[in-house]
């Protein structure tokens, strides 16, 4: 062996320096926790499906850890039915069990399942969204004006709503409905597997509005805070939203009387040893990480399906994920971060397990094998239910095609027209070379 | 549904600028093809197994298509072997199949299958070698001294050498033997697949060593160029390598009389329309990507074993991808681009591969699977081969250990203690935990 000249940096312990997806909310014994506060968080699970029973679980268990944070009980809205011989919400006080949405998992006892929407978001702080997107229209019509001014959000719902006009996120959707700042959760997580506490990791984005800034003490002279809250009230009733964009928002800020509503406080929600939280800032990115991602599901099915083989998965799964961070840095402008892609769980490992055996991924592959179009596999596999891939791969193509920018994301847009059968499986090593040439 | 603001950045149209992946050698019909030049490049392959015969076919398909750059007979250097009745070298040259490392496969014409090494590379500009890297010393002694003395290299050999004292690359190891500059192939690439023509990326990194920048022409009076080539020297006979450390090897410039051997030759030499190429100029972070995968895909195994599912398999990924660009970044120093594992074919596309269906992940799977060691499996299964990731974590860890910084590496240091029956699986949770929160 020939001899290798030894590296000059290696004594150099050159470290990088932390990328922002890295440091996560830091130590568990964070200066926060050392201060005593008057109140402490109460929070409110709005949904109690798959996903929003085990994101209840984690909520009530941590909680239930960290007291001098939170309210212990945790409200659990459901929407009430019949369970023979019992309604669902007498089922899950009683037996601690939602055995309809998911059966076997024993829930915390201090999750109350509430019947009542506008009961349920009472007095809550913390609002966690987690339903099926079509509802949320509704449910913040109900709440609307029965919520605390100054609470706050987290949107665990997946997914954007794309249009000819603009891409907005389910999280604005909420805030915007009801005059609140609202975050959003994403990750490679799927329900049934963190509900058994296999271990996995999930993203929460939140960016928190200026005004949630703590002022060190009232000045003197001025008028002291109401009990219990100070309402600090922005210029012109503005802010700046997840995209630095400014919103109409008229926000109020979170008394100083609760535990700070940051980073430190959001990672104690969520994290749970076998439930690991990266928290982060950039919630566009989260938000359209785990729509866009369907769309390369649907390429990684179709290739798959054609037999190509590991190699020409990954590659697929590489230039969709390079189409998701262009299309994140084009239109959402500078808050969404590269990072927030490639390096998180709502990026990159999302897109992985989409990819693995996720539903759109599984029906392309059979649309290929058995040589039938996506929309048959839909009508025979999926009880006329559309996959969320296929109306974001035609959403997105509209979109782009309204700015003369589909033929930027060959990928994307080889997508939409294999779907409209435009294109074949064959076409797409072609169509994403064209685009490296140009 | 609530109306959602339209976005306000959507007509600005901003575009990214193109990452350094993104943009790869540009046009086919690229300026440096326009010009004519006296002498064409001369390629041979060194090795002729499974993945040098199907690099061979790949290579001899473009110096037959792209005739201006290249000579279009290839040669490749075959390690003889009687094949009966014949001799390998005979089959191949006659019958145009390697009948032994790639049955079943035509080989292009214009591959010469040659026995001698030395005669093999005489004359050649582009060596490319392709063999396991226990032969690259053996390799480098017999022809050094018989190549020409501005030839270049890739390296397709995936890894790196490891001690307590440095990580060296397998295209350093081989420019340091020859004093030529050597680059790398690497990427999500199983010959068997690539061989059979379904589609796949690579990507090439290759920085050309200053002296091949091309000056206009001969200053006037000024020495004449020696009849067929230009030798530039550096000063003192250095030049600065792939982690910009400056290295005693003596290069020599290729002469101007041949096409300049830039990122546009490289990747006419090795596009397909089956295998696509990005040119990238980090030697070392795609040198790494292909040696440190194989760490994460012992960990992917881990816990695909232990029936974690896909969540668990994805968080691997990526907590193994960040500390792959980490170990990157901290040795290697500035050249080293975070992108090149993220974004890369041969960073995260070559991960995603091998944590779906490579040896090191099934074999990892497998152990915990039917509860036996590693090393056990290894015996059962490989012929008692070792694996590359259990050499490779041993080795890592190895190294950090001797730095005081295997603790920075939760993942890395957590595969060779488990490996090392000092860990178990189901620590892994914890152990990478406490590295978010330290």
């Amino acid at each position: 062996m020939l001899p290798s000249p030894v590296l000059r940096s290696l004594n150099r312990r050159l470290r990088i320096s932390s990328s922002p997806l890295c440091s996560t909310a830091g130590n568990m014994a964070g200066s926060v926790l050392l201060g005593g506060h008057e109140k402490k968080h109460k929070v409110t699970i709005v949904g109690s499906g798959n996903w929003g029973s085990t994101i209840a679980k984690i909520v009530a268990e941590n909680t239930r850890q960290h007291k001098n944070l939170f309210e212990e009980q945790v409200q659990m809205w459901v929407y009430e039915e019949q369970v023979q011989p019992q309604k669902l919400t007498s089922i899950i006080n009683n037996h601690h069990e939602n055995v309809k949405y998911l059966p076997g998992i024993t829930l915390p006892s201090n999750i109350v399942a509430n019947p009542s929407l506008v009961d349920a978001v009472r007095d809550s702080t913390i609002l966690i969204f987690n339903l099926p997107h079509q509802f949320i229209g509704n449910v913040c019509s109900q709440i609307h004006g029965h919520i605390l001014p100054y609470a706050r959000g987290i949107s665990c719902i997946k997914g954007v709503n794309v249009s000819d006009d603009a891409v907005s996120l389910f999280s604005e959707w909420i805030g915007d409905g009801l005059n609140i700042y609202v975050g959003a959760l994403s990750g490679a997580n799927i329900a049934s597997e963190i509900a058994a506490e296999k271990w996995s990791e999930t993203t929460v984005a939140y960016d928190p509005p200026p005004m949630d800034s703590r002022a060190p003490t009232p000045r003197s002279g001025s008028p002291l805070p109401s009990p219990g809250f100070t309402v600090t009230e922005v210029p012109d009733g503005h802010h700046r939203d997840a995209r630095g964009r400014t919103s109409k928002v008229r926000l109020t800020g979170v008394p100083s009387t609760y535990p700070p509503l940051d980073h430190e406080c959001f990672r104690m929600l969520f994290h749970r040893p076998y439930f690991h939280v990266q928290m982060v800032s950039d919630v566009a990115g989260v938000s359209l990480g785990g729509a866009l991602k369907n769309i390369v599901a649907l390429a990684a099915g179709f290739v798959d399906g054609r037999g190509w083989g590991d190699n020409a998965k990954a590659a697929i799964m590489r230039i969709g994920l390079m189409e998701m961070v262009k299309f994140g840095k084009e239109f959402f402008g500078e808050t969404v971060q590269s990072a927030t892609f490639t390096e998180s769980s709502a990026g990159v490992a999302d897109l992985i397990t989409s990819c693995s055996g996720g539903r759109n991924f599984r029906c392309a592959r059979k649309a290929v094998e058995k040589g039938i179009t996506v929309d048959e596999v839909e009508s025979q596999d999926l009880n006329g239910q559309k996959l969320q891939g296929t109306t974001t791969a035609y959403e997105v193509n509209s979109f782009l095609k309204a700015r003369g920018l589909d033929k930027d994301y060959p990928l994307f847009t080889a997508v939409n027209d294999i779907l409209r059968g435009t294109k074949q499986v064959d076409d797409i090593p072609q169509l994403v070379a064209a685009a490296d040439d140009g």
